[in-house]
């Protein structure tokens, strides 16, 4: 695909995560015009959506689009049913293997799907996503084989494939250690005080702290030997209004 | 996957239109148990809406979803941009050859994608879907090697897949005429007269005559041999509110 002054060359999915923020910073570096692409879909932790847009600010990215698609229409798992209860403090083998119950069915095939079609939309012909197959938690479509069956099929279904575009998608940090998505995204000037990772945020996105999300977050942030900006932003709000109620 | 009593065996994407009427027919005849999901995605033929509620009613589906979500909000062609005309009275040659602007880009990954997420929430292990690679007017994932593709992606895409099910894609009249996918719909007892083709109805769901979608449906009546009860619905419409008026 031919790139034009202006229009978006990769459209990136940013879920509010310290993944995807750091995906779409690593896209920024190398040049890319970006586009971003939010799915609200009646999740539970809806303070992502927040963190979404506050990390589309932070990079500079004006063509942010929250698409709203309710997937709890179709019943699923804790993180769209909010009846049930998101598994908290479990082992760390039991995080290592197996899909848990927080796994939406076809999350990912949908979220790609959507990107696809703002991708081809836009003209743009890149699709950057910062899953992660190494502390993935057991998610089937956060596997390379997943990207590439993905990416196979993006350009036998888009005009753009069948007219001779390829459709690419970047997906940077796929093999990397959590320490190392953090360390990279250090590099690249993210800040990780705006994003969120927690399945079961209090209302204000203060992290639950147990939830296997958390729970990976924190061994990254240690591994990495860095504090995680996010518990400063609201070890300072509690000292904060422990300061306002003396 | 096994298949449990009373769970359905299979989703269908049910847009309201002649084939996937046909093909959900075709799917409960071989002993499919169904549950039917259409798309709200913005469409200027949102009269598709209610023939498929009238489909799914007349086939006995009760589990039927109406998903909306917001393709529009991407922009792109006419069926979703309402400032844009639908094209009309275009030559023969015209509809065979080339992506025509009718194109929605992505659309049928997106709704293959939830068709997916459903089939998995509910335990379902076959798609059934209406789509058509002879008169199908240019579309690239109407086409057998994007169906395929997906199929492939759906069983590495889902923990069903990778737990060791297998996901079934079943298109069954992608290489059949317009005429013999109507011939195939009589034999099963599909009541043409609910569904609707046009791009670019009436308000009260009278068809255009002259779109693509109605001009592929009318040679296909013609070739068929049979006249479209969806005309002679109308016509009788027409003839009552006349007598009305007298």
């Amino acid at each position: 695909m031919k790139d034009s002054p202006g229009k978006p060359t990769a459209v990136v999915l940013l879920s509010g995560g310290l993944d995807s923020a750091t995906a779409a910073a690593w896209a920024l570096a190398r040049g890319e015009r970006l586009a971003a692409l939010s799915i609200d879909y009646g999740q539970r932790h809806r303070v992502e959506l927040e963190a979404a847009r506050e990390v589309a600010a932070g990079l500079g990215i004006s063509d942010h689009i929250i698409m709203p698609i309710d997937l709890a229409a179709f019943g699923g798992g804790p993180l769209v049913d909010h009846t049930q209860a998101v598994p908290k403090d479990r082992s760390d083998a039991a995080i290592a293997n197996g899909i848990p119950v927080t796994y939406v069915p076809a999350r990912n095939t949908v979220f790609l799907a959507l990107a696809l079609a703002l991708a081809e939309t836009r003209g743009a012909s890149r699709l950057v996503l910062g899953v992660n197959a190494v502390d993935y938690s057991g998610y089937p479509d956060c596997r390379p084989e997943f990207l590439e069956a993905f990416e196979q099929l993006a350009n036998l279904a888009t005009k753009a494939g069948v007219e001779g575009s390829r459709f690419e998608l970047l997906a940077p940090l796929v093999s990397l250690t959590k320490a190392a998505i953090i360390q990279t995204g250090i590099d690249l000037g993210v800040d990780y005080g705006l994003t969120t990772s927690c399945y079961d945020p209090e209302p204000d996105g203060r992290p639950c702290g147990g939830c296997d999300s958390c729970r990976i977050r924190a061994a990254g942030f240690a591994a990495a030997g860095t504090p995680d900006p996010r518990l400063a932003r609201f070890a300072g709000a509690t000292e904060d209004s422990a300061r306002a109620n003396r």
